[in-house]
C-alpha cells in the first residue's frame, strides 16, 4: 500500500511530549492565577453559526475565517457562505454567551475561558492560524465600577510573577485620554485619531521625522506646533508611581473628555497600587492605542522588560457594551487576553524555558522478570504518595533503561535488585544532580516528595 | 440595529460555569490519573490534511467528516475535497504524530491526549457532534510486551476510583480467543464474524429466539447446536478473579488461535491483580468485541454497576500496527478512550455530579467603599496561600452581596466592618454548613484551608 505522507497544516504548532509538558505548565499557571482571583471557567464550541459570528459583514476579519461544513452540506450548497464557521477570537463567543444565558449568569460575572481559536493569517514564521487565548473578563449588568479596571493588572501581575520570565511591565492608557487629547490638536475624528496613531506606531522603525512629515501631510493637515505635541504626547512614559501621577498633572485640564480620561487613569493607578502590585511593575505609557473602536477606557498592554522586541504578551482593556448584536442589555466590561501560543514560541525561542523535565517523576527499572509484582507494588505506593511513576515492563539491559529515563527527562531512576530486595531497600539514581544513593523502601516516597517540592520552589 | 439570535449549532454541549466547573474537574481527575501513571501529553491540531485523514476512501467516516476552509479556498475549489478537515477521534492524529515524530520519540511512548473532536452525526439527544475524547496509548517499536495490556486496567481503576461515581467493572475480552471460537464453530470469515457479533448484540433487546434464527438464516446458515454454542459462549462473564480464570480454563483447548487467546487473557487477568486492582473491578465477558477491523488482542469495556444503562464509558484495546497508512515501521500498541462529554452528560442526567461548588472559595465583602484597600490586602492574604477569593468591587447592600454569593456557589463569606476592622478579625459565613463565626485576621487563611481540605478529602 502507498505510504500517505504524515504532516500537519502551516501554521499550526504541533509539540512534542516534552516541550508540550512545558506549555502545559504555562497554561496551568495562567489558569490557577485566573482562579485565584475569582474568575469561572467557561468553554464555548469551536463551530459558530456563521451570522452569529460575522454580524459585521465582510472586512478583513471574514477574510480570515474559517467555514466549516459536512459532506452533505458540501454536496448541498451550490453558493451562498456555509452555515457554520470556526471562532477567530474568544470574544465574540463570550458576547453571544453572555446574551444567550444573561438570565443564568451572576452579574459582575468574571469568566476565563482559554481555548484555541483560529484564523486564516498568511503563513508565516511566528505566525499561527491556530493558537491559544487565554482570556479574562469581568462584565457588568447596566454598569460596572471603574475598579475593576485596577484589578485586571494584579491578575497580570499574579500570572507573569509565577511564570517567572523575567521582569515585565504593564502599560496602561486611557481612550477617553487620548480621544480628548487628539481632539484638542484638531483631530476630532475617531478614524483620523485611528490613522494619526498608526503613524505614531511607526515612531521606532521610521524615526521622529517621517512621522512628523505624515502628520503634517494631505491626510492629516496638521500645523508643526501641533505634530509636535502628539509627537511629545505619545511619548510619555513613567518609571514609577509617582512619576505616572505627575506626568499626568502635566497634561492640564485640557477638554472634558481628556479631563475625565486623566482622572480615570489617576485613580485606577491609585488602586493598582491598593491591589498590591510593586510600582515596578506598573507605568503608564500614552502610545498605547488597542483596537480603537473596541475599547473605551482603560487600554492595557505588557511588555517583558529585557525582551522588548516580542512585544505585548498580554493585552486588553474597558469597553462599553460587549453584546449589542445579540441583546439590548448594556455589559460594560474590562479584560484581557493572553496569545499562549505565540507567547510560548517566542520564548523557547528565546531560550527561556525549562523544556527537559518530564512530568514523569520517577522510572521503576526492571532487574528479574519474576519480580515484577514487587516492581508494581513499589510504583503503587509512590503512585498513591502523588508521585507520577513509570514501570517498566519490557525487559532490557539496565543501561538501556537508564538511557531512556535520560532521555525521558525523568528525575528518579529506581533499581530494586536482589540486594536491595532482600534488604527492604530502594537504590535510587537522581538524573538531574546525577547522585545515587540507598533508602530504606518505606523512606523512598518521602524523600522523592521532599526533593521534588524543593526543586519546585526554586526559581525556573 | 437589528439583534442576531444568540445561540450554538445543535450537537455542542456550552454549560454554564458551575457545571463547567463540574466537568473541569472530570478532565483535571482523568489527567492527574493518566499523568501519575507516567503518561506523557500530546496535543495535535484540530484540522488535519484531509488526506492525512481519509486514508480509506468514502465509507461512513467520511459522510461523518468536517471540512474546513477559508475564505478563499471556498472561493477558488469549484469542485473537489476540500484540502481540511476535522479530526474525528484521537487515533488517526496520533498514528500520524507519531508516523511524523518517530525519530524523536521515545519507545514504548506513552502518550495521553484530551482534546476534542468532531463527527457530524444525526442530532439527537445525548449524541455530540463535538466532544471530548480522554486517550491513553502506549506505542512499542516492534514489539509491545502483552504486560502492557495488564497496565492499561489499573489505569481505568484508578481513574474511575477518584471521580467516585459508584462501583464499576471493568469487562475484558480477547480478539484471538474471539476469532478461534469463531472458527471452531465455523465462522472463518472476519467480517462474517463481526456480523454475526452484530446479531448477537441484539440479544438484551430481541431475545436469545430472535438471535438464533438469525444466526440459523440464511447469512450465516448455522447448525442449531453451533449457535447455541455461540450463544452460550457470549454470555459468559466472569464474578470474579477464580471465576474468570475457571470459566477460561473451562473452555477447552480449541484451535491454535483460541488457546492463544485464552493463554493471553490468563496472563493479563493475573498481572491486572499484580498491578493491585481489586478483583471487584474486573471480569471477562466473552460478548466484548469493539471495532473488529481494529483490534487484535486484549479488548476492554467498563461500566457502571448501578447503571447498566449508560453502556461503556471507558472502551479500548490491543492492536497490531498503528500507523501502516503512514509509515512502514510497525508500531503495535494498546490503549483506550474515554468520551468525556457524553459520560459528564449521563451524569448529570443521573444526578451523579456535583454542580453546585463553585471555585471561588472565599468572597471578600463590601461593607464601606474606604476600606477597600483593607479588603485587598485580606484577598491578597488568602490567595497568597492558595484560597482563590474574589472580591466586592461594586458597592451593594451586604444582604445582596450574601444572596450573589449563594447562587454563585461560594462557600466562605467574609465581613470586615468596623467593629471587626478595630479587632482585627474577620465575620466568617459558611455557606456550606450554614455557620458563622468570627476569628483573629491571623488565622483566617490556615482556618479556610483546612476546611477547604477536609470537604475535599470526603467522597463526594
Amino acid at each position: 500500500m502507498a505510504l500517505t505522507a504524515a504532516r500537519i497544516p502551516p501554521g499550526t504548532l504541533e509539540l512534542l511530549p516534552l516541550e508540550q509538558i512545558a506549555f502545559q505548565r504555562l497554561l496551568d499557571t495562567i489558569r490557577r492565577n485566573f482562579e485565584r482571583f475569582g474568575f469561572l471557567p467557561i468553554e464555548t464550541p469551536v463551530m459558530e453559526f456563521s451570522d452569529v459570528l460575522l454580524t459585521k459583514q465582510g472586512g478583513e476579519t471574514e477574510r480570515q475565517v474559517y467555514f466549516v461544513q459536512s459532506t452533505g452540506a458540501l454536496e448541498k450548497t451550490g453558493a451562498g457562505r456555509p452555515e457554520l464557521a470556526l471562532r477567530f477570537d474568544l470574544t465574540v463567543p463570550l458576547a453571544r454567551y453572555v446574551a444567550e444565558h444573561e438570565h443564568e449568569l451572576n452579574f459582575p460575572f468574571r469568566r476565563y475561558q482559554i481555548q484555541r481559536v483560529y484564523r486564516g493569517e498568511r503563513a508565516q514564521r511566528g505566525r499561527f492560524r491556530e493558537f491559544y487565548q487565554c482570556d479574562i473578563d469581568v462584565i457588568g449588568k447596566d454598569a460596572l465600577s471603574i475598579r475593576y479596571d485596577a484589578e485586571i493588572p494584579a491578575v497580570i501581575y499574579s500570572v507573569f510573577r509565577d511564570l517567572a520570565i523575567g521582569p515585565f511591565t504593564i502599560w496602561l492608557n486611557n481612550r477617553k485620554l487620548m480621544r480628548g487629547f487628539f481632539e484638542s490638536v484638531g483631530i476630532a475624528d475617531g478614524e483620523k485619531q485611528a490613522l494619526a496613531l498608526r503613524e505614531v506606531d511607526k515612531l521606532d522603525k521610521r524615526g521622529a521625522d517621517h512621522v512628523r512629515a505624515a502628520l503634517m501631510g494631505d491626510g492629516f493637515g496638521l500645523s508643526a506646533e501641533a505634530a509636535a505635541r502628539i509627537l511629545d504626547f505619545v511619548q510619555i512614559r513613567s518609571h514609577d508611581h509617582a512619576d505616572a501621577l505627575a506626568k499626568l498633572g502635566a497634561l492640564g485640564a485640557g477638554n472634558a473628555t481628556l479631563a475625565e480620561g486623566v482622572a480615570e487613569l489617576k485613580q485606577t493607578l491609585q488602586e493598582i497600587r491598593a491591589f498590591g502590585v510593586p510600582e515596578a511593575h506598573y507605568a503608564i505609557s500614552l502610545s498605547i492605542a488597542r483596537g480603537l473602536d473596541y475599547y473605551t477606557g482603560t487600554v492595557y498592554e505588557t511588555t517583558l522588560n529585557e525582551h522588548p522586541q516580542i512585544g505585548s504578551i498580554c493585552s486588553g482593556g474597558r469597553y462599553e457594551n460587549l453584546a449589542s448584536n445579540y441583546t439590548k442589555s448594556r455589559l460594560p466590561g474590562v479584560g484581557i487576553s493572553i496569545g499562549a501560543t505565540r507567547l510560548f514560541w517566542q520564548l523557547r525561542e528565546a531560550g527561556l524555558l525549562d523544556v527537559a523535565s518530564s512530568t514523569v517523576q520517577a522510572l521503576v527499572t526492571q532487574m528479574e522478570q519474576a519480580q515484577l509484582p514487587v516492581y508494581l507494588a513499589l510504583a503503587s505506593e509512590l503512585r498513591a504518595a502523588g508521585i507520577a511513576t513509570e514501570v517498566v515492563l519490557d525487559g532490557s539491559k539496565l543501561g538501556k533503561q537508564f538511557k531512556y529515563a535520560d532521555r525521558a527527562g525523568i528525575r528518579f531512576v529506581l533499581v530494586l535488585g536482589p540486594d536491595e530486595i532482600a534488604k527492604d531497600s530502594v537504590t535510587v539514581k537522581d538524573m538531574r544532580k546525577q547522585e545515587q544513593f540507598e533508602l530504606p523502601r518505606a523512606e523512598l516516597a518521602r524523600t522523592l516528595r521532599l526533593a521534588l517540592e524543593q526543586t519546585r520552589a526554586m526559581p525556573a
